[in-house]
């Protein structure tokens, strides 16, 4: 433990000196660079991999299916130990997908998607188990704007709009951290026991003044990574676990990785993904204290025709002379950015580059078709998760063995 | 809180000031003066009150039984907010008691008794629930030796001797608090949100090494007191809580009633007891380290036998001459204080402290006494062990309402 302590100041150190107008840990991240963020620099100073082209082509031909274009554009980029839960999966011992939400009474954004998504499809994709934690207690620890019963009413409505993703109920355990944590307490104690104070301050940026939640949750965000921690899926096989994650999380498993270590049971696997920016341009933030920041859930196509055009940040030039001489300047861009997570077909993709960044194609152009595949996606997701009752909720989070574990047997 | 905070500041200042010989905390009994504590200081530096006549008498009339002499002479002789408890019982509301152990592998000794023969006999006085904690996380946290699981089997173990002293399965609920946590895991929240990292290592003197678990378990410890950490009890009832405990546990309380302030719900009751000296005399400790400390649970006639008269300090005179002379010190003398705390008769206890501090009765004549009364206790505590199968342990163990809550309506 020490060494690998030391590894991580060191990792934490680099990242301050190389990167001094970004901050990225599960409590903040600021871009003040306003452009695209340097992900090259930042796998470097987090120590984690890039997601290399032999790792598509591997997954594509272990699946059999075309990957997802949040892989085939790098937007989940980085990794730690892909290749041995592939190895699992190769062996016929399969892997589990742990992903998670801090549930909040506001409403929840495109950008609160993109993890949801991607583990949705590769829930299809490899046929695996897939567990969601709604950490109410980390609201409560961290937020203490409302009571841990009103977080657990948020998490509860969150689980909604997770659903409406399309996760597979025979396939897919939800649940409120406050609510199952004594199923894994045993996992949460030893984790607790294995990390100092000082480690946790070193790692989440603590100070003396916070309250005891803050360092008693980590532990609770790290269980859930031991499939120990859920006997009424996995029984008592030792399961290897793939978290899809914003890179910003990354701490948090690092920190269960050094466990995993001392506990002696296989390492987390992660895969993390970029930040989608908010409207107003890269270091920006999406939130509902500016409505004019994001495209929610529950926005109208209206609303969202109404955002795109007016505060979605444009790259293109001053005039339309300008713009059809120098081009979009596209690593400023929201719209093509945001096309960039959301458009489906590489081919168009492709081509609005192209020419929008030659100035063929005018900023008006990209945030038309912008509006397109955003109300398309909005508009389906709330008819999904109208269906999505409280009966449904309760499936989801019921205590119960998967319908696909244990793996089939590769024949 | 700021201001109890520099209450508890201000406390400890006053006890280490005025008690430099001493050091009282949940982890630390040191006790350099060799002789009998001066618990009416303890008090004043903690801040507690002394039981005073007028409380045995209004338990007396209340339960209408003799009070246990342990109250009658002062070795439960501290206490908060126990007023407000008879209160509550005497309106017709009822109270519970909670009381617990840090489970151990070694072998309970007569001393680990004493809060439980005490809570036991509250029990049937007042006809009210018990809970007890056994800590096997706490022991994880704090004494690493071995696993969780250990501590776990330990507390499982130690169950049996608690069993042992009598408690009515009806009335009465044993957890272990690893494997219970997750029902009182929302109390667990609100105490671990309600209290920050210095104000936890002001009253338990952690430091920044130490693991997290040390930091999140003390609310672990508080949970109990609320009566909404045991809804198959109580419901959704409020109930007040006490809890016997020795005087070194009070840290815990303190913290627990402050936060019980914060969180408008009745302030936990405490009946604190004093210490046990070990065999070696005031200031000693008893441990299996040293099997001539203490006496165990598990000795032989035989064996109790010899350590009374080899190993307990006494405080006569050097020679017969000098004991006749001078009579025996009361303030040093093990055997009449271990007389003090197990033989219930004090008609023939007063006697032995007139004869022997006179000289008239040798230590020869008390350790007889002495040998008698503990091997009486301790052989009929083996016997009621044996007959406490696994069965038993599970039925204490098992999540039920109790039969004597809610509690009867007085007419």
């Amino acid at each position: 433990m020490q060494q690998s302590e030391q590894e991580q100041q060191k990792e934490q150190e680099i990242a301050q000196n190389e990167m001094p107008d970004l901050i990225v840990n599960p409590y903040e991240v600021v871009n003040n660079s306003k452009k695209q963020i340097d992900y090259d620099k930042l796998i470097q100073s987090f120590g984690c991999q890039r997601i290399e082209q032999s790792h598509i082509e591997r997954i594509q031909a272990l699946t059999q299916k075309p990957v997802h274009h949040y892989l085939r554009r790098g937007i989940f980029f980085s990794h730690r130990d892909l290749n041995q839960v592939l190895d699992a999966y190769e062996a016929g011992k399969g892997f589990y997908l742990y992903t998670g939400r801090g549930p909040s009474g506001d409403s929840m954004h495109v950008g609160h998607l993109m993890p949801f998504i991607f583990t949705k499809y590769l829930q299809e994709a490899f046929d695996v188990p897939v567990v969601i934690e709604l950490s109410d207690d980390e609201k409560f620890f961290h937020k203490s704007e409302t009571t841990l019963e009103e977080y657990q009413r948020y998490g509860y409505e969150n689980a909604k709009d997770i659903i409406a993703c399309g996760f597979d109920v025979n396939k897919t355990f939800i649940f409120l951290s406050s609510k199952y944590a004594g199923h894994m307490y045993h996992n949460i104690c030893k984790f607790q026991h294995a990390i100092t104070y000082s480690q946790l301050r070193g790692i989440f940026g603590l100070n003396e003044s916070d309250n005891c939640g803050k360092v008693a949750y980590p532990a609770v965000q790290a269980a859930p990574s031991l499939s120990s921690s859920f006997r009424h899926i996995f029984g008592k096989d030792e399961v290897m676990c793939l978290v899809p994650q914003g890179i910003d999380q990354d701490p948090y498993f690092r920190m269960t990785r050094d466990v995993c270590y001392k506990l002696k049971v296989p390492k987390t696997g992660c895969i993390h993904s970029q930040f989608l920016p908010g409207l107003h341009g890269f270091g920006t933030k999406m939130g509902t204290t500016d409505p004019t920041s994001a495209i929610f859930l529950t926005d109208s196509p209206k609303e969202i025709e109404e955002k795109v055009k007016k505060h979605a940040l444009s790259g293109g030039g001053m005039t339309k002379k300008e713009h059809q001489e120098k081009g979009a300047d596209l690593t400023v861009d929201v719209p093509y950015h945001y096309l960039r997570f959301f458009l489906e077909d590489d081919a168009r993709l492709e081509e609005i580059r192209v020419q929008y960044g030659k100035g063929v194609m005018m900023t008006s152009e990209v945030k038309k078709e912008l509006i397109t595949v955003l109300t398309k996606i909005v508009t389906e997701h709330q008819q999904r998760r109208a269906l999505v009752t409280d009966e449904i909720v309760e499936k989801f989070m019921e205590l119960r063995p998967l319908s696909n574990y244990p793996p089939k047997k590769n024949n």
